[in-house]
């Protein structure tokens, strides 16, 4: 494990295989931190209750589906109130910044941190960094308040705002010591959490008092490790309407096609469960699920012969997904990036809807009628629904709870259902992938009826590199394997 | 363990405290049955997954937090489809019953079962028991067809209709035996899934090759053992719109005061989690957590300042709290019972509503408007959401590769977030409650402000219970201390 | 015509029968007011719009459907920005009161009234009254700019607050004096807007140059000449809801009947409509159409005789039907009052469900399951839908354009689908009911198969009775029997 | 007038210059046509209704904003049953067919039609035209009757499936003779309301007693004389959802940028009155107002002024907004047009996007984040809300009414809040537009306060056009100068 690995992550070991991945605690490179009793023990709703605080030996496993005699394999720190916080009420300071694109459920991590702070440990300076990342240095700061939060749950989008890129760590980390920021929160995805491990990195090396907390965000789903990321459920639900409207658009016509695109750059997890739960979808494509256009067994012969068996379809694509084959006819734009450094897409949906529409061209005895829809910017912006809700809430508590703790340079995730605090390294090592060799895809696969788009050499392939993934993870494929 | 139970669970233990509570098989009583490969070999949407059948040796922990030396507990049977199905496809016979009161998704896990056995296995008769229990001897059935329920998760109720009571053990086993019914899906909450256990009981009594499997069903997610009901994410998210709409009639009157009443007969969960997600509720009554009315630390005191202080309130009661209190003014109704065996329930939102009312009539300088709003059938009868139309559809696939694969009386359940085969027994033995000393309550009472209504003395008592019942339970709180 | 009367509308005749009844202006009392040029003018929005203003002998017809040589009838001065005003913008100090029960739109009215006094006139001293007429003499005022209400249309209920009765008129006129208000905006119902007429006469009778005007609501749609209330058509999407789950809750059950009680004090347009949109339901109950409970022809006979056909059935009933069976049966309450003067009413829902219950009861081999449902807070206290938004817009800018140009003791009205000014006699001298020998109602009666509950004789009884209202009203049913 | 009108219209005129546009009748070119009590005397629902026919005399005036002794106008006969009837219900062969784009509501109509004739005129013979014009004579019927069409109105899109193009006169009307179709319905837009009124030519010349009626379908209300087409209300409530969503995505970043691009080819209505509605809207562009993009009043101006003053905005675009801007920069695409002879239009939405990028590329000091958002097949495919439900209802019944009466040539529609029946000529003959000189555009203008984009020059021009329209047509702006 190479230095900067080693100060991410604390492995501890135990017995039948026990592996404990533990976070950094501002004890690790601070000494004689005084610590001062949770101020949850005189709160009146917490008061009467004795088992409140988390035993300090509680570990969740990441892996849950268990052999009678199998390893018991890694684990990480349960989250919670500890007995004994580092923080003094008015000693802190904390701040909160939010990165990336918009999530249903970001102004309820704002409000529950916030929430969390004031009511729960009598925390009273919180503010919010004003646009992403670059606020820290370029913005004036917005101050935040249980009552200026009160009713921002109901709303979609941020409202402390966003923007990607904007990672200057010195002007970051001189910002946050020169305002005496002393907790820090940092709400964003896969760029955005790498970003806060640097960022907690020269606080070490610097040696501040300052905690560096991640609450990840994506509403693609990518994150490796936790079960679910927040605001995916009520994307997953809103994604419903723009399927519902494609089925009836294609209902309506002669070989009317709908076609979705919805989000997920690298991932098809909204793509898959949108379709599961819909159920009206005849095609979904997924970046993880390699598909060709022409020929036998190809993406055209299917809409053809659906069409000709039930007279319309509906496709949902992925925006990620093909983009091999976008990036094959058109060389120039695939290494372009924005902002957060994620690459480029080229509009998967417009270009399968060409090739869709080229082929039929030429089969003038099928004319088609195809609806192209993109709700993108329509299921981003809406309000995280009351399962997101309660979610997100949980999410914000138990990071709040080990900032006051001491803890830091970790990320606040569930993990079989519980909420834990994992190592940045975890989180942004890898991404978490549609494993199309699980049982959840073979269910979309049977509901479908889709090819698999996979020719007999690459079954075998796909195979191979799946029973290889697995014996390195031990668990690849999470709660996508149920 | 007494003989009733011996034939409902088989205990296998391990190292380091392992504990596998499995579920009966048909072979358990039945000798020589034949087997055949698992038709999915040939399904082109799951052959090409190797790895997609179920390990036989696969299980999965009850328990999830743990410590690094603790014993390892109670595991279950995951589920999943097996090499070798006990069934020919065109042996089989099932049958799908609902009995009980509405739920969201209840047409989803139909539709799901009919969809699994034709698609997956290439069962062809299916039939559906009209009208609950009491179908099976008093009415005609309703054939099921992947046609039939196409679009039927998108309709709130179940199509094939449901009731209470009906259940006669030889009656129904009977119709089981005479009609040549092989497998028998009992969809139904704590009183159906004990009826279930009869029925398996007797059916193995008569040693007929006859499958009995439970999906369970409360939308008040008062099941043991599992980590939530089908239907209550979306009951939580309907009853929003009820707490929305008496906060705004709160806010627009003087000393005004929305109540809503939620389901909860015995569990308060519907409440606790619609009032965490709404953040506008100002007390949260439950089953699980007494109350009183008049004095020092009471309810009426406290609406009486919470009013004083912000001019209005939301109250939400859960239909089984403070019956106790309701019981205690009128002795004569508290016998009485459902045909499913349900106590009957005085209206506790009209009775608190009454004493609020007499309780303000005393006070002339404080005249309220009281606005009572009873959303319970509105809130039953929705179509499941996204989230719980794929939960449904996992449920009623697993379902019917347990079925297959020959194990009986069972029911399906997620546990931590892997699908399980579970005993009855584990079902039906006690219920799934709020835990007043978990965290989410604490969270709750966090929220809300409102008073713990325990007196000194009673806290003691609730520590000690509390601490009792987790050494006896080993992790009495499953997800509802995260 | 009697001088209370004359004082609130002045009668104007034209060729061919044409009748113009006017309102009152304040010339009428006060002479030798300034005027000033509309500072409309000089708006950029509409100053390029010369036609803008309206014409100053505009009128809009009572009734539209004519006959060729037919004479011309009542109009109704055309509401819109006149050429002069009778205000100067800093001379403004106008209030805004609601009262009554909530209604989607009060805070959309309000949000209009503010804005267009502000942006279109100029004023900057708007106030709101807090919790309806006692707020004039008992509460502190809440101040009103744009940016208070800038959102506010976007949630249920009244940020001013409401109450019933407090119409102490003295008090009220003595606080309009006192406070310097020169427009008073008053928002209610029938009851409201006759203590907006007393008001106004009180406040001619003083001499004060101070405008009251009225904008009539009324969830029931109950108000007489206007084509529509406010609030109406979101009422009606919303009941909606409550019938798709009675539905659902019937088609599950064997002999199910879903029960909606729906708002309509005393007429029935709201449960017209609701079943008109919805056309599930099989039984529509309103205060207009008498019934009978037994023998033939009866609502039992119907209900069983509908039970037996289909299995299940959706009876829908306004708050106000039958009020005269439930008055026969306990004398007592029948004169009871609320604050607002409206007849109390006992729960029909409640009494029809024990009605129905109780004949059911003696007939074994017809087990029913009733499920009631209640769901009228939660339809008063939704948004208004984006139809009744327009609507409110236009209400209020037109009422406001009335109040500069000086008219008064007026409501505001859409008329035919022009906005009017309509005299305070005209739109409480009676109510709008639904005409049952209107098309409308015919409508119904075909969708639903419902009995008309008439006997013969009382068949004979309503044609004449309706041939009388016609003769005298010209056009009786408005709207209702397109 | 020409012969073409002349058999479209008849024109009657009486005193005080009233003039009635009368519809076509068979017995204008088939004499002898026997007559037949109208069934509706029998049905229990009607029969006690004396005044429910409707007078022979009775019209409605298409202007209803009047002066004391101003000419009475143009008027509409009324629709509604007739006391006989021109079809014997069991010599009656009726046809619907939907034409054109999608549009909320084609299914509540086809359904309405569907049960009027069943249940109203015990007409059993009922069938759907698959697929629009064509499939008149490229495919089979579809048979509909009240069973088939019961549940539709809860769906989007049209069951009998719609297609543009097709328009095959003496195939049509070959169709209709071969097949024996007396009565035909069409639904669909202007290209088919033309069409419709060239097979009801070619009916009449080949003197076939087969009535040809139109339901007058457009999502952009761009029809003239009535006051709002179906399906309209249901589009400006769904349009909210995207504006909602632009407004938090703009609100969440730097000079952030939401635009929506919303339906109307030719007229800015759901651009209007969906900007009127949501009141988060800073630029609403509609085809009726002009814009340019460069210098003093420009687009880019005050898109440049707004996000200085305000940090984000939200821009509505009406899909034929600008179109001969862009025709200027790209002369090939102007005169394309898609099978129902629309012009096909560039896409204004991404048009625009890049100019407001493109502007502010030079200014680096304000890097802008724009979100395009474009909705248009999610608003249409949804089901018709309460309101159009109803109105729906109506619209199918007058034209039945109509239809069995012996009217042709005609198609129904809403004037003035009355249902009508109106020459076919009257309303293909232009289309209806927002009258920018009218108080609707105004009010938007005041909502929005976007600037007029009218120079002083262009200001005259307006003016002078719009008088010289009003003196033409009388009442140039209907319902929208209210």
């Amino acid at each position: 494990m190479d230095n900067n690995i080693s100060c991410q992550m604390k492995v501890e070991t135990g017995d039948a295989g026990y592996v404990l991945e533990d976070v950094p605690h501002l004890t690790d490179y601070i000494s004689d931190l005084p610590t001062y009793p949770n101020p949850l023990r005189s709160n009146p709703a917490y008061s009467v209750v004795k088992q409140y605080f988390v035993d300090a030996d509680d570990t969740v496993p990441q892996k849950v589906v268990v052999h009678k005699d199998g390893p018991r394999g890694i684990h990480f720190r349960r989250a919670g109130p500890r007995q004994r916080v580092y923080f003094a009420p008015d000693e802190v300071h904390a701040a909160i910044v939010t990165c990336g694109g918009l999530c249903p459920g970001l102004n309820t991590v704002i409000r529950e941190i916030v929430c969390a702070l004031y009511h729960m440990y009598g925390v009273t300076r919180v503010l919010g960094i004003d646009g992403g990342y670059r606020g820290f240095y370029s913005k004036n700061t917005i101050t935040l308040t249980p009552k200026v939060v009160n009713d921002i749950h109901k709303r979609g989008g941020t409202i402390i705002g966003t923007s990607r890129g904007g990672h200057d760590k010195p002007k970051i980390v001189d910002s946050i010591q020169d305002r005496g920021i002393n907790q820090v929160y940092i709400i964003g995805g896969d760029g955005t959490q790498k970003g806060a491990a640097v960022i907690y990195q020269e606080v070490r090396r610097r040696g501040l008092k300052a905690v560096v907390a991640g609450i990840p965000k994506t509403i693609d789903n990518d994150i490796p490790v936790i079960d679910k990321s927040f605001g995916f459920d009520t994307a997953v639900e809103e994604a419903q309407r723009a399927i519902n409207a494609a089925h009836v658009e294609a209902e309506s016509a002669e070989n009317g096609i709908g076609l979705v695109k919805l989000m997920g750059r690298y991932s098809g997890f909204i793509a898959m469960y949108a379709t599961l739960a819909s159920r009206d979808v005849d095609l979904c494509l997924i970046p993880e699920s390699p598909f060709y256009l022409e020929g036998e067994g190809g993406l055209l012969e299917y809409v053809e012969k659906r069409l000709k068996d039930n007279g319309h379809m509906v496709i949902v694509v992925a925006e990620g997904a093909g983009q091999e084959l976008l990036a094959a006819e058109n060389l120039k734009t695939s290494t372009a990036q924005d902002a957060s450094g994620n690459k480029l897409l080229q509009d998967v949906g417009l270009w399968i809807s060409d090739k869709i529409k080229g082929h039929f061209a030429k089969i003038p005895s099928m004319p088609i009628t195809l609806k192209y829809i993109d709700p993108t910017y329509m299921i981003r912006a809406v309000p995280s629904n009351a399962s997101d809700n309660v979610y997100c809430t949980l999410l914000a508590q138990s990071c709040v709870h080990g900032v006051m703790a001491g803890y830091t340079g970790f990320t606040s995730g569930l993990v079989n259902g519980r909420q834990t605090y994992i190592p940045f390294n975890r989180i942004t090592e890898k991404q978490n992938n549609v494993v199309i060799t699980d049982r959840m895809w073979a269910r979309l696969l049977s509901s479908t009826n889709q090819p698999s788009f996979l020719r007999p050499k690459e079954v075998i392939a796909v195979q191979k590199l799946e029973r290889e993934t697995q014996l390195l993870d031990g668990d690849s494929s999470k709660t996508n394997d149920i």
